[in-house]
């Protein structure tokens, strides 16, 4: 099983969760660049102490969006999209190339992840821009989303994801932020889970009916207050019952 | 001889100079790399032209100063500049690549390009980020600048650069902006300029003395009213004269 | 009649159309805040112009998007929204009162502008930025919209505006710019279409239909080739049939 | 005495320093205005617990610079410089307005702070903006710098401040933080001085001599983990021995 988590969102004087600390729980790093978050720095840094720990090098790619730190969608133009994408896929790139690593796989960020659930232009432009800089990519995402779908017809080497701590629908779908009960926060009952998803069993979904999730990649959150120790916990559960963590790639 | 422009130096919705009719002209086209100018589908447009028609790319990086356009020299930490250079590189390689070349030299922008001319320490970045990007990534630069000789010292490919349109003091240095004379406007006096410098022949210095310059590669500057008529000049004198023009690459 | 156009939308180094033309043509400025285009530098410039020639300064408010322009949808949330308009007001404010004058009105840019003719819960975060700022501001808009009904119905002064060169639908709507014939290029058809709007005449709608405009203002547009020719030769309309052109303020 | 401190300075997603807290302690809150720092949602929010806790609202103006978070020297032309004051006077003026007050002074931050201690022309082109903005509007520095005895000149009210946290030479300037004493840790120390400065009595300089500071505002500085307790401490400090603490506005 594979641990995944966001990395690298800071940006110039302000930080944002616990880099170093989550680069040895996690064997993927989705890090930013410099899109949504991110600067030159900050993306060094986590490529170099990735490489070190042997954790692979992701692209968290997103809108071009400081302010709102991706978390908003923009309704680009899908060919704007592309270039976007490739440009942030070669910023990444140089750094973990002198890190003596390169970019494993692409994750989008935010406000991008949720739109290419279903927005199949722009769920096109992303593929197609992994397509243009290294069709052997592997790309991360939620299963049934237009994203996984169309980088799948394309070719590209899919990989699901679960969240270790949100609620999902009976259908597989995530329960809306807006929604209580959406964000899970007990640390035993998330450990749990990821246990039972990195095992093949079902876990309860919202409506407390069994759902299977097979996931290759775990999220594990980086940005809340207790994002290490959750991360930290699941890790332990996995390794405790043998569960083997390395990176899909 | 090697002819070299400032390109792609539009941001989003605002053009600058007329990129199309400079790849025309010259061999070697420096391309902005979205810090001081320059985006995503700039870039894109810009590399697969210049690679349609066999001009080499490079990459013209800038201080992070859009509203200053790269003009304005900022103090930054050296090692934060090797990053931001880094960076830069990385991006416009992603649009080189997909283009079908790749980045084949370097060039500084504006306030860098001016501030290495002496700023040992800033130099020192820059050279610090090719090194670390592609040790045999060839440089462009001012002759006697802190910039070029450092690169040299660590063993780049220095390329020395002259200017079509600016004066010379007898020392071999640029004539300052702020003084009368300092830019050329006759074209037919910069064309025959260019073909001295390209054939080993001594131009006028500012106070009427011979100079010698001997360019490998010679810039044309892209944003001016005059740019793309002046550039034509000079390459057809040059092409009369029966001189090759080719990339030092 | 009053006539607007789209000022002081370039960006440092980079102009875009032709501010001091068109200061000649307008009774009323939509200069934009720096969000989507324009800087403090232009800013000041285009207000003290403005004011010299008694040409009333407008907000011409936008998303936070430079790469963009601010043509593209946010999905922002309605109060971060209303302070981003507020922030605008207040900047462009600065300059104004410093030219002698003041922001005498707001008009929404591009996408936000077409965003709220149907988007409510934005229009009512423009709104509620008027209201907080100045609640004497008069609000320029697209007839039917909502940003308008609720800015009338908020109290604020509403101005309805028509365009000079655009094609309109038999209930009054904007044709598409993706439809053929949505933008007018015949520099006599606009001239007397505006004449018409007026004069309280009838115009052709895209079917050939008759459609009564009745707006308080005509924007004539700053960014494009025949900008300057069309705003003239519109006020010369204008004048020759003796409509007097003032600001609606 | 005035207590001050820098406020508002995240951005987005990220935050710096405990507002809060802070508004509870100072008297005047220098709120960053979105050049090096700050956003529209952050400003209207420290500006409305200012003025519901009677702190009086400051301009924290610096360099258009989210990167390097203003504190890199911007070797920028006074004239832009002085539009670029006036944008940020005016965007604050907006929020300050709505919460119930206003802009009372002008402190400017980090590198522009540093800068205009003995840059002349940038310091004139502080001054040329408040000048403009408000000639009433009082002006925070250090004692001694260009900035304040140009704004002295120009008929500028000045506020001298001294660091709470600060060593200072004998001639009264500050320890280059470079060097090692620069910035005191031990805060019943700093407690010490600042009742001292308070009080009219003598503080230690570096070397042990006697150093009268009278300065008519101390910053305690916001964005250190120690800062709120040391905030706290200098102003329990203060009140017991019964000066009053007031904005000097």
């Amino acid at each position: 099983m594979d641990l995944n988590a966001d990395l690298g969102e800071g940006f110039g004087r302000w930080q944002l969760g616990d880099d170093d600390a989550l680069l040895d729980v996690v064997t993927s790093a989705n890090v930013a660049c410099g899109f949504h978050a991110g600067d030159a720095v900050t993306m060094r840094r986590v490529c170099e102490r990735a490489a070190e720990r042997g954790v692979a090098i992701g692209a968290q790619v997103g809108y071009r969006d400081l302010p709102g730190f991706g978390r908003r969608f923009i309704d680009m133009e899908p060919y704007a999209l592309t270039q976007d994408v490739l440009y942030q896929l070669g910023a990444l790139q140089a750094f973990a190339v002198v890190a003596g690593s390169r970019v494993r796989y692409l994750k989008p960020h935010g406000a991008l992840y949720n739109a290419i659930v279903t927005h199949e232009e722009q769920a096109a432009a992303v593929v197609q821009a992994v397509l243009e800089h290294d069709p052997a990519l592997p790309v991360l995402g939620l299963p049934g989303s237009a994203w996984l779908r169309q980088a799948d017809s394309a070719g590209l080497r899919v990989v699901r994801e679960a969240f270790a701590d949100r609620a999902y629908t009976p259908q597989g779908a995530l329960v809306s932020r807006r929604l209580p009960g959406a964000v899970l926060h007990d640390v035993e009952e998330i450990a749990r889970r990821c246990l039972a998803m990195a095992t093949g069993q079902p876990v309860a979904d919202v409506l407390g009916g069994e759902l299977h999730l097979s996931p290759e990649s775990i999220c594990v959150h980086g940005d809340t207050p207790d994002a290490v120790r959750i991360a930290r916990r699941v890790r332990a559960e996995l390794e405790q019952a043998g569960v083997p963590l390395t990176s899909f790639t």
